[in-house]
């Protein structure tokens, strides 16, 4: 998995900061989670070939999650994209897309697929033979939902020695990988056991943002197995931790703790309160629960 | 007048270019023309004391005119802005504007008044004692008006000397500026022209995007009287003239038709398509109809 954060600055873009955008890839599918104000610049300045997106998944509808959404969709227009283009997110996304590209007189050429989402209980919203997703919950002001991308189950590993002691036709390759046990001309049975070991475990990314903590994540997480990294915000330090539950945000120690209650294997902060100058006390204050924290920076890429 | 380009390419923002929004500065005023997805970004890299802005003009409800201005509305109110923003374009802008707010759960402490235009002849939208704004109606696909941003008349030049001869008191120095006669303690009535002269003439821009080649507007203008600077968009080279019909744009060689034929003192080009690379021919074809041509760069700044 390959993850480039594109912003990660809480409320308002500025000339450094962007707010919340990501790229996700994996296995071949490049994904968008959120799709602030300037997203399709910000594309273009990391020469990301965004022709190559056709799934979008959005947090919540609040502005810096969702302002680039429509230039975003016009843009796929005129570069005349054919291929459908599927957008994830809270019920309502649809009418925010579409009265405005009425207003705009706009249309597109393409098929917008709209899946709207209003369950409080995590669903799987897409599956193929590469990659499920999962929605995670969240406690905000409003209706949010936090995104576990999960790589489909890969085959068993064969142990190419123990088959060719065996003599077992090429042609039964695809069936032990699959998990089957072999019957030989002989009569006699082997087991699946055998023949193969287990796959590596499936990669992980949870992306929450944006929440108050709330334990159930990490519950949720936990159930489904080892997440290789968590993103989850982090708007404010401790001294400010008065304005988490009024506001719908956490702590860098909140999310430390919601990262170690999942045993995950990564911690990534983000959605910083510009109000901070330095982001050095995130990683200080969130390490008090959890070791291995690491900071998003706008621009940055992270690989698993 | 100081005018500052923050955008001028036509479709979509990409990693050099932004679309259309520039800034005008008149008599203390600091205007906005248009709003282009991540325009509050721009103001920021150009260091604009973005809250200074009151009054911002749309065009025309194309997205490369107007996508960025939620997200501006957005910002203000973070900064706690308290002064009324006003708002000025096609009639629909209203609900593009406030069924995003909804739509985001956003909502603005400080007043935001709309005017929305309908009218196809040109109506005084604004004026006070430093500025008039009229509308100047453009043919696009569709309605669209341009704004002529003209300084308010200044008081006639009192002629010290003559006033002094005339032993005339102080107290009627501001009426003399406004045009008035002086009848003097002898009886005697002197005329205003002995005492004053005219003032300098007002300053005046034309903003003029997105439109077709469309001759009224230099009608328009040349009504009005000189106009300092005129910007008016050249989506298109001749070669590719065929196009401005059914887009509804111009070359640069007819906005040099409009500039000529209204007598403007200078044009500004604008609005290139992205299929050019260089722009030199942008003024090389204007040039065969009005000299004084310069182009509009992002960032750039014109004063007079």
């Amino acid at each position: 998995m390959r993850l480039q954060i594109l912003g990660c600055w809480a409320a308002a873009p500025n000339s450094k900061h962007r707010t919340t955008s990501q790229v996700l890839e994996v296995n071949g599918h490049l994904l968008l989670l959120d799709c602030a104000e300037a997203t399709q610049i910000t594309l273009r300045q990391h020469r990301i070939k965004f022709t190559r997106i056709h799934h979008i998944f959005i947090s919540h509808l609040h502005g810096d999650h969702v302002l680039g959404l429509v230039g975003l969709i016009m843009t796929f227009r005129m570069l005349n994209r054919a291929k459908p283009l599927h957008i994830y997110g809270p019920k309502g996304i649809k009418n925010f897309v579409c009265s405005q590209l009425k207003s705009l007189s706009a249309y597109t050429d393409y098929p917008l697929i709209f899946k709207e989402l209003e369950r409080n209980a995590p669903e799987v919203i897409f599956e193929d033979n590469k990659l499920k997703v999962t929605t995670i919950p969240l406690k905000h002001r409003i209706y949010a939902n936090g995104y576990l991308f999960e790589e489909a189950p890969k085959d068993r590993k064969l142990l190419l020695s123990k088959v060719l002691n065996y003599n077992i036709d090429k042609a039964y390759f695809n069936s032990i990988k699959k998990g089957k046990d072999i019957l030989l001309d002989s009569g006699v049975c082997i087991k699946n056991e055998e023949l193969t070991e287990d796959p590596p475990p499936p990669k992980r990314y949870a992306f929450c943002t944006d929440t108050a903590y709330y334990p159930p994540i990490a519950e949720q997480l936990k159930k489904i197995g080892t997440i290789d990294v968590l993103y989850h915000e982090a708007t404010f330090l401790n001294s400010h931790e008065h304005l988490c539950i009024p506001t719908g945000h956490s702590t860098a120690q909140q999310a430390g703790k919601i990262a170690k209650a999942a045993a995950v294997k990564q911690l990534i902060l983000g959605h910083y309160s510009t109000r901070y100058g330095h982001l050095q006390a995130f990683i200080d204050e969130s390490q008090i629960e959890f070791e291995n924290t690491h900071l998003a920076i706008d621009g940055k890429v992270f690989e698993w």
